[in-house]
């Protein structure tokens, strides 16, 4: 443990996906838990099938990007 | 809040994508909830990762398609 | 199918609950999919347990209580 | 009840998600409930999005693939 | 990898559980996964938040108790 | 965009809690994503329903206690 599940919007770079990995697993050997112990899980979400206040984020936030 | 993640079956087109999100987040609005604060995750599983009664749904429910 | 994880935080009422899940179901059924194949799991996440905007919503949204 | 999902690598071949599906229903069928009641759906996640010990899989575990 | 949610009613017995675990681990290791790159998070939910066909588990399968 | 849930053992302080709500966000804002965009689901497992390598965390780290 911990076991963490980041959905995010489809399009996210292999460098943020790093990054992200990265830090997140961080934030738990910061909190003393060995890094070993940490698993990461990225599901890409297409933009059509992610909804913000009732609209697919593809509509909604046309222009906003993955980073 | 609230956050909501919905598991169908690969090929949901995009028009039953937008009133899953449409719907669902009525339903919170509905509730009071502002709708700004829904977000609503779609994750589209082939029928041959989708298990029922012990049986991928490719082969159980072969007939049946998603809307 | 579908399978619908709907997030909220702790406190959602027996009756918000019961609305939650008649409602969302009944956005599959409009769709054309039969109410047995749709299964609603509501998971309780205390206000400490949920951050948004990096801080936990027991401070950032302190006076807003779910439905 | 109940609902499984199964986050593995991209790759698991259709013969290991049968024997996937087949194995966990019986787990339950073993506790006495019904396998029409199991829903087993699983999740692929390309080895550059799952992170073991701060690193992508794709890099910390290259040589091992999915069955 | 993989990493195993399963949702059940709440009130699953603690002998329920180790079954569970040992049987889900098993499915994997009968695949040629070792045994400890499996992890499985039970997460137990009040029949109340359980719906099916547009009720609460608790009305529509009011006699039905977790093993 | 993202919504990160992160599953760990009951227990979890609400120190550590808040840490990993602010370390998390951090990893996002780095990557150019607004904070209010982020965010992040704790949510709690008893060791007894946390399964590693077949066997309850209750009894395969026994002394291992969460932050």
């Amino acid at each position: 443990m911990p076991v963490v599940c980041v959905y995010v919007w489809k399009g996210f770079s292999d460098e943020a996906k790093r990054k992200t990995i990265e830090g997140i697993t961080k934030v738990f050997t910061d909190l003393g838990i060995p890094k070993e112990a940490v698993e990461v899980i990225i599901i890409e979400i297409p933009k059509e099938s992610w909804g913000i206040a009732g609209l697919p984020a593809s509509e909604k936030l046309r222009e906003v990007l993955p980073p």
